[in-house]
């Protein structure tokens, strides 16, 4: 019997990271779960991620720490910066969202190929999502592409002729369609962090961008969103 | 006047990075020297960093910590393979140097893209070079290159219509003209480390592949080596 191939699967602890390893694992991979702390707010999604691992199987899982908050720029990071309760379309947004992280997805990339490399692995999923997050630049086709391209010149994979892939299997699908196929996979969404200031228990405010993006693709899957909450008063 | 333009400058406190430092300036940049912590055995390098990026003017100097040597497969980071005192063509090498740090340069220069966008640089010098470390794969013109055509991809300058350039000056250079060049820009190498195991106070082994490299180019360029050596007794 030949051993697994490997994979590196890149897990926030949210929704669509979580779809990822399972469709990874669904392909026959090995999965090797790799989770960065890169100063983000929501430190309750780094909590999600072990759960997720564990859940979904993953063979190894790993806590890389690379604080992209000592750079600013971005409300995921950035206490002084506020996150938006805003969708995209409710009114005149900026073109790129105060919520993108600068450079976030290629240092994430890169860290998952610098493991990859040593794991003898010739694949990287990561779930970025084109259709939610139009205005990030890092989760556009294209960019990924590139990082592939960039990647098979970077590392001993490509001077020794293997071919590293940079899979993005939700790229193009709608969050509904993540949804359904996830639960196809027999991922549990509950156990899922999305929410970009859940409370320390992991669960979601149920009013920012990322929340209700979420709560809208559960309603258009028809799947019943199983999301612990925080109360509310107000 | 207008402001100068800005360049974050990859700083690792050896000669190359020092030079690209110095290239930058002299070429009228205001220059953000960025140190990367990875794991690397030799931390004696970030201490001259701190010295050189004083030295040569850099406006502000940022640490970024990301513990690559968790991953293992080089002898910079891993205390159990040991530092290789041949040079190239001394013997028969692998392809591959084990002093090579799976995925290194594009994890920095990720890094160095997210402190550029929020500075609202164009411009990011590495100090790589293809002639001594021809057998890193990410050292190679070609590398770059790919690694600019995704960073383009990657950040707002490329949606913008900004053009991120990444200035590689040494890629093509030997050691000796490498030193040459710093010495005409005032570069005191005097406060550099290269040597991979570099004592606390910064003194260099002289036997490791990165010493011989090093004394051997301040003796084609016929320059006197300012580097401080340990005592030997053997």
């Amino acid at each position: 019997m030949t051993p697994a191939k490997r994979a590196v699967v890149l897990l926030s602890g949210g929704l669509d990271s979580a779809t990822c390893l399972a469709i990874a694992r669904d392909m026959g991979f090995e999965t090797y779960a790799l989770s960065v702390a890169y100063g983000q707010r929501h430190a309750a999604e780094l909590t999600a991620s072990l759960r997720v691992a564990q859940a979904l199987g993953a063979k190894e899982h790993r806590l890389a720490r690379i604080n992209l908050g000592q750079f600013g720029g971005s409300a995921l990071t950035d206490p002084a910066i506020d996150i938006p309760e805003a969708l995209p379309g409710d009114d005149e947004r900026p073109c790129i969202p105060v919520t993108y992280v600068p450079a976030r997805n290629t240092v994430m990339l890169s860290i998952a190929m610098a493991w990859a490399e040593v794991l003898g692995a010739n694949d990287i999923f990561i779930g970025v999502n084109a259709v939610d997050y139009s205005g990030y630049p890092d989760c556009r086709p294209a960019f990924i592409q590139a990082f592939e391209a960039m990647a098979n010149l970077a590392t001993k994979a490509g001077i020794e002729g293997a071919q590293l892939r940079i899979h993005a299997p939700l790229i193009e699908s709608s969050k509904a369609d993540i949804i359904r196929r996830g639960i196809g996979l027999g991922v549990d969404y509950g156990i899922t962090v999305t929410c970009y200031q859940a409370d320390d228990a992991g669960r979601a405010c149920g009013r920012c961008e990322a929340c209700r993006l979420r709560a809208m693709g559960f309603a258009a899957a028809d799947v019943p969103d199983p999301t612990p909450y925080q109360l509310r008063n107000d």
